[in-house]
């Protein structure tokens, strides 16, 4: 596999980090992730405009424009699909810390890191069991980055306050859901989170990733008449919907089925989710549901 | 220079991390550092306490115990000293994430990524303007990260809000002075505060990393008969006060001079800080202003 | 069985609430717990004093002096203590709404409602596991009551937060632990949290009850020449302290082994806890671990 | 009068609750009000669903299904209406704690105490003067639970802040408005508040009760071409409206004329609180000025 | 020039404040101010509206009624105007405090202190190089009042953590932008500030004057078919914004070039600017980029 | 008589402030308040010092010396003393805004605003009923300044939410008692607050003005062998203390007798309250109470 960094492409095992790089250092690194259906990298604009914007807002400038980026992604699917549909995965750092090199040097002139790679999406492994049981979402005690400390509009990776949280959660493959400061439901680690009832789709207003998995997800339900409205999510919301869902990229739009050891609507996957996945699958050009499950 | 990973010695050069390392995807690491004075590492036991306590604390497992982090210090010093004092740097990270490899993914088995590295301390080159001009501190608008999301006396990497800070603060060769949520005085990215005022000492009581410099601070103190004690730091005790200064390892102690653009005092380094910085260098055994200026 | 309620000594059974009290139509009521050791209440002053000054912060005057108060106790105790040690609940509320009888009528002319009821401690079915293999404390994603609302050192029954967080907690049979709003500890349902590390026990500066257990630990530390002091309680403390411990009225001190998953120390009852409850077993003549265990 | 406990209408004096039982003990308890107009129920399946909702987020399984609980509130009516018009009250409980009982024990196997009472409305003795004078809404001190502990929209009983507010408002008949941890307006203790100005409604966005009568309100809005929208509502919004409205259930929609001493308008009901109420009334089939009034 | 103080029409230079007034003891004052072109005040009867508003909410009766105050503008007016268009400040306070007269003492019979001067707009020296190069903001550490405190709407005098966030800006010729208690953010010290992006203009929901300038902004915008929300304004959206611009009553609307450093869009003024700003120009009757720059 | 302004004793009736001082437009001040004993000023040099912290902290470099201010005060005592004492109230501010002069504009050069006044003591008027009936405090529910906008240790002029609070209290003669953000005591307009308890007077840790009378009141204390200690005060404190004061420069100590409508105590002046107050007396050379009610 081949593996893009710093103007050259190379193989996977040589696209390492310095332990001297800003994003080891000082987690001084933005990303994002898209993914193909059918050897295509679904809403690139999209995901290259929103790496883009977090590079500006972290004062990261990335050293590429989007056309450029655009090539490397084509260049890499281009020698690295074959059957499996790909993960593409970006990753900027403020980039060596030339002198010192502690946590808070002086870092001299810099060149950023940028990084492309690609997997490929194993789906069935990580989401079959989503998809034909339901997820268990269980909300940490730890609350998620204010915006005090930065936007979690942009995509980092700074998690450690996640890993945390996902050591802690007890409960054998639940996925942990963040509130913020004053109580408030976010995202998870790698969704966003929406509920369903009386025919809207409800979503969080602050604090968490402008989600293009969303945007799929406000697409598909607009061709269904389904309304939406962003609101200040709490449990409550979520508990009394009749269905909730994640939605990210890699796997479309997943069933909740339990949060905190609580049944959604009947406990199993909604009528509402199969149709709008359904929905996505056509907009997509493949069948989600059999990709995750077969 | 060797550098240590993962029960191996090796080049330093090749010391690098897995783009799929949980360091790297979600900051899932922790990190100590020490120096020598004349080849001896300072503190060391300290030094591996309180990295064993970071790891305890963000449930990432060492496997490695007290005993056996200090013979690899030992073996790296050994190989990698000659004149130049030494920074001793710890990095411990969840492993790599082998399933997925998102941010969000199954890591199935891991093993830690254990990292000891050195490098020789460019003492004139990063300190010399702070020993003999003094230090200008500014309070930039992001706040440190709060004990909501965890707390602040592990040594952790995930310092993209200090970045940020850092590349905003507007005025060269000024260091970031990061306040609470509330507005109460932290810390530095890489050093504690510490006010002077009616021969007393005063200092942060919260949000802060537990100090092993402050702690030599405190010791020398002592000897000299200054009292000291942790409160509601605020800007107004800074501003007041007749002596600011930083405390740290690699540097031990060091003069603020300027916060915001006031003068501390008279806007010079001050003669308790000199005095300390000479009892301290006795405790060391070594003349650190001499280190540091010459 | 007899009980007390308004003047009356009455049958256990007839010691019921209206559903217009107000403590049961607005929680208008403070609380306080006694238990007796071979049947002389342990502190009954100080827990008397705790129930007025409850009284006092809550308006809800009680109607009884502290004399009364203790008349009261021992006349229930004279008739319900046998051979099991007994708790002694005391249960004051603002009496009932007359009119209306929403939850926000006019109260007209009220009486309080007095109440002290008593039951033998069931130590062994409660607590043994406690003291055999320790407690595993889980910290919920619910938050505590904060000042904002009121001062959680009276002791009342407004804990929705706590029966929805116990409901939730997903391992059976541990023990909630409280967090504040700002991530700090505070207290579980029933006790204070203590830690010790390096020949001291710390605990919560703020947001709990003034436990009176607590006192009784401080007593004992005394005499084993431990010391002890209040903090910025966090989890960082409790994780990487020597032992933890609840210390309480009913069962005076427990071992904490786990929290969140991890060990306390080797995850195993510690010797400073077995030592300081042999020491208050002494103070209050009866041997605690016995009857806890046999 | 009859009333309704745990599978059987009793008569009201029978209708208590125990001192173990989980609603007295830990509050764990929810709770929904509602009124008939002419001996039929408004809204009940509003209510109804309201209180199922509560029950769900408040993990008190109700053991009853909706038209369960309507065939008990037709029961009671038929037995208890004559020719006052009554309000019927739910209360849900976790249950008898079996075992301890103190405040945090292990409840064992558990029944929810499912009560239903009723009682005729006072109408003009508590909201006459509400109707011709007024209301005086105070502001106290005491917060509004954040929803870091719950959410403010289930209906309940934890309600001591509320008691202490209103023991304390210094001014004899004047209602307490609660506000949010962060100063904003949120509910009184037992209605939602509304402001009129340039032809819309205002009211609160966030920590408040999702009341029913603020539904009515709304709808009644509808008709006379009036719009409305939920802001973060704060005192100038209020203080500078043209009228100031409290909406509920029972006394459906009351006009407030002074907050903190201050006049709202010129310090009399407003002619747009008259024509709704008029609508209002029409919706209901009542005259409910002249209830409340005559 | 003439001034008005209580009911005269006096000389400027005699338009003073007594050290006992309460506007100077306690910052018990209300102001508002509006601006003419070609002599003609712009919105004065909206600004006479925000200034009663202001006077209701901050309980400083201002003794006059709007046409009173009306009438005393178009005095000065008359005998002010010249040539250059004028500012018209209004500034009521709460009084003399007759006794005491320290910080907080009893203050007897008071009439309020109602004053309205105006002074000749000096728009060249003031915002020439707003025009022609653009606005730098920087947001300081010091937050924003909250609403805990007082409502942002209000335009009053309490402005000391603005004098001190301004002298310390660091940038010579900035403008501060306030952050809220949570990190978003809300206005400068006279100004609004908006975004523009995707054909939308964005605004902060909270905490922060009802510009004025901001409502003629929103007019303009309509005229030229773009869209506009308020939403919670960070500075994720401020730093990828196409367009920032501040919009207040004196200079109508100007570019914000730079925020923290960074350039807005290319760090030049946009066109959509000037589109706007030549639509409002046509609204007020004056070319206001003419007035500004030359 | 005399006040001094700017380099010059002038007659109090012309020391007023122009609508363009900085004081005025931005409440650019600090101030503090003195007061003779016999003519002679108590602590002067003390409030001397506060002062100059005050206009270090807030960016108003006073243009003065510690020596030059206490030869002010000398000059002015002299001319304005007779038989009764006096207040001195120093007030400095930023300066005239020469340019523009809204209230956010550039202020080019500028000389500081430095006011000396006096005023005589009007004891019996203000404090007479303080000291023979006590003092009834409210909390308001608006908050105090939080350290996010500045210090409180400063004394300064920013108190538009005292003013509004005041006029809202609803109790005539009652003082407001403020609480912070998070629900703590503060303290008073012109007063800190100290509770009585076990031989210990309490008093709160955080945001409220270094009172010097609160030290002359633990001088006092240390010589009746009181103990003290700062502490997170809450309403629960004050409401259970044998005794609660408070302390100012102006009337040196004075008895709260009720709280929010509560007695404190039996409601009456309590005794430690007299015996401090009588060694102040002592202290300050002066027989206070007999000053205060005579």
């Amino acid at each position: 596999m081949l593996a893009y960094k710093n103007d050259k492409f190379i193989p996977l095992e040589l696209c390492t980090l310095s332990v001297y790089d800003l994003g080891v250092l000082m987690g001084a690194g933005v990303t994002d992730l898209v993914r193909t259906f059918n050897g295509i990298p679904w809403m690139l604009g999209e995901h290259i405009d929103r790496l883009l914007r977090s590079c500006k807002y972290a004062c990261i400038p990335p050293g590429k424009t989007k056309p450029e980026v655009k090539d490397i992604v084509d260049g890499l699917i281009k020698e690295n699909y074959t059957d499996k549909d790909l993960a593409i995965v970006f990753y900027v750092t403020a980039g060596e810390n030339k002198v010192y090199a502690g946590s808070a040097g002086i870092s001299g002139d810099r060149e950023p890191t940028f990084i492309v790679h690609t997997f490929p999406l194993q789906t069935k492994l990580l989401w079959k069991r989503y998809f034909t049981e339901g997820i268990h979402l269980i909300t940490p005690h730890i609350r998620h980055i204010p915006p005090n400390m930065f936007d979690s509009r942009i995509k980092h990776r700074n998690r450690l306050h996640m890993w945390m949280a996902e050591q802690q959660l007890q409960v054998p493959g639940a996925v942990a859901l963040y509130l913020d400061e004053h109580g408030y439901v976010t995202e998870t680690g790698g969704a966003n989170v929406a509920a369903y009832m009386y025919n809207t789709i409800v979503f969080s207003l602050t604090n968490r990733l402008s989600g293009i998995g969303l945007g799929t997800l406000l697409e598909a339900a607009k061709k269904k008449k389904i309304d939406f409205s962003h609101i200040y999510l709490s449990l409550y919301d979520l508990l009394n919907a009749d269905e909730v869902w994640l939605t990210t990229t890699p796997y479309c739009l997943a069933p909740v089925c339990w949060i905190n050891g609580q049944d959604i609507g009947n406990g199993q996957p909604g009528p509402v989710w199969r149709k709008l996945l359904d929905t996505i699958s056509d907009m997509v050009g493949k069948d989600v549901y059999r990709e995750m499950t077969e």
